[in-house]
């Protein structure tokens, strides 16, 4: 830990002042470095008060999704998280996360950032990322499975996200199938999952997830689509701890689960399920009920023929949501 | 194409002799050109006759796998091999491979070299690949299946190297399962197939394929397990013309087959079946007898015990092969 890092943590364990004297002695440092650390940290965005002859008092901190920042929100002694790589920009978190699982990145390392340039959605789409305006971070899994099956990763992520924003903003965060975590009717998360593998060995499974945590207002074309907890609340919600957060229930869920099945309550948090919902196969639109969630979980329908077929894949448009008329 | 390349086309398409005057003018270069477009395939090791008044002629190519030599071979306006990226030497086929398909490289891309300094095998092992002993390339494939889809490919490949090796050398080549192929009890080639994926979409899929072709002999521990072309023949096999050989063969299963299936014809190339066999599920030993190949490519196995098993995926030991006493 670097003097920075270490002074970080003593103002944050106590609401009361530090006294320079007392800093210097605990860090191990002469009082011009402990000045030097406060700046440094000041200059990251943290309000730090001081006052003569009482010394200094943590009174703010940024929202950051520096290292420094996330650990402190990060108790205990899970897995994932456990390594962190924290960048100010990157092209994609994923296609850094593929980088570092490439060179030997161990199992539930986290890449976070504050900014992807080229940030991905599903099928290739652009996901637009600006800096601070969300969280966007890809968990690094080594999971001993097949490639084919793997696909309940996507579910618990979806599951994770929904718990985390849950506890952290009481909003009442649901899923569209397969993965897309909604506010009432508005996407708030997506999830792009990719994997590299062996046909007998997974290398990597790399669970991207995307969070409008602060934006303040979305373009015409996207307002009936889109939503942001500030949006939803009205407050600002702390990007660490809510990355904190889904870590957290993300390995609960995958110690539980694994990677090829998923929980009962993705069912119960599923918005497709029950509402009219249309597809498209073999070229063919097909309207319907969606009415469960297959073993598998590929979304099960209820065609208006009358056939009830299994969707495990490609877009599904449902009643209401996204304000879209199925 | 290069005036080299040019030069070399005109020299293949005769056995005649061509003069310097002749290659000057339907080439469109000076005769000093010429000429130093003939040295340069001097040294790349093509054997280039001179007489006088007569000219040249093209008595002896080396066994290159040289862009320019390969497509010598790859007649027809097949997909498999449009882009060729040869290299003296890399990495790995494979992570070549990965970093193409990674920027964009089309369906049917073909990695081919000379020398691989960290030539891979199946689940992490290591793959012995020094200069100009063996074929090693890999084929980037963009198939629209999803992950779980896309098992078929190692046995579409490993019987178009079968196909190719017969063609070529008439060698009996055959299948240790899944993708081992061996000329008698002897792996003469491996194959790694590794893929890129979002849960729904492959980014791609590449079958990299590594033939033992001019070893002269292997070191004593792999003596009994492990042949080459030229130890079973006694000949010089092209690898260009074998590249060649394999990749139509490839794309014609290709597009015969897909990925998610594979031809009647595997099964009886297979020898595997018929066997006693031995592996390892749950950490104990079972032994029995191979029965045949399952529809989605598993190995089925009556055991001792009388039950009948699919073996889908790890190591699986054949009485007889490789030296190996089930």
């Amino acid at each position: 830990m670097t003097a920075k890092d270490e002074l970080l943590r003593l103002l944050r364990q106590t609401d009361a002042y530090l006294s320079g004297e007392e800093l210097s002695r605990r860090l191990g440092v002469t009082r011009a470095a402990v000045w030097k650390n406060m700046e440094l940290l000041r200059a990251e965005g943290y309000t730090i008060e001081s006052a003569p002859r009482r010394g200094y008092r943590l009174t703010g901190v940024p929202d950051s999704v520096s290292e420094a920042e996330v650990r402190a929100h990060l108790k205990g002694d899970g897995v994932f998280g456990r390594t962190i790589v924290s960048l100010p920009s990157v092209d994609s978190t994923n296609e850094e996360a593929k980088r570092q699982g490439d060179a030997g990145a161990p199992h539930g390392t986290v890449i976070v950032a504050d900014e992807q340039t080229g940030g991905k959605g599903r099928l290739g789409r652009r996901w637009v990322s600006p800096p601070g305006s969300g969280l966007w971070f890809s968990v690094l899994l080594r999971p001993d499975v097949l490639p084919g099956e793997a696909a309940g990763v996507t579910l618990l992520s979806a599951v994770a996200v929904c718990r985390g924003i849950r506890s952290l903003t009481g909003c009442e965060a649901k899923i569209k199938w397969p993965n897309d975590v909604v506010i009432g009717t508005k996407k708030v998360c997506g999830i792009l999952t990719e994997l590299s593998a062996e046909m007998e060995h997974i290398h990597y499974l790399i669970p991207g997830i995307g969070v409008n945590t602060g934006n303040e207002s979305f373009p015409p074309e996207l307002a009936d689509r889109a939503t942001s907890l500030y949006l939803e609340t009205g407050k600002r919600v702390s990007r660490a701890a809510l990355l904190a957060e889904v870590l957290r229930e993300l390995e609960a869920l995958y110690d539980t689960y694994g990677v090829s099945s998923f929980p009962e309550e993705y069912r119960s948090l599923c918005v497709s399920v029950g509402r009219r919902v249309s597809l498209t196969r073999g070229g063919r639109k097909i309207t319907g009920t969606a009415t469960g969630i297959a073993k598998d979980g590929a979304l099960i329908v209820m065609t208006e023929d009358g056939e009830e077929i299994a969707v495990s894949s490609g877009e599904v448009l449902v009643q209401g949501i996204y304000g879209e008329k199925v």
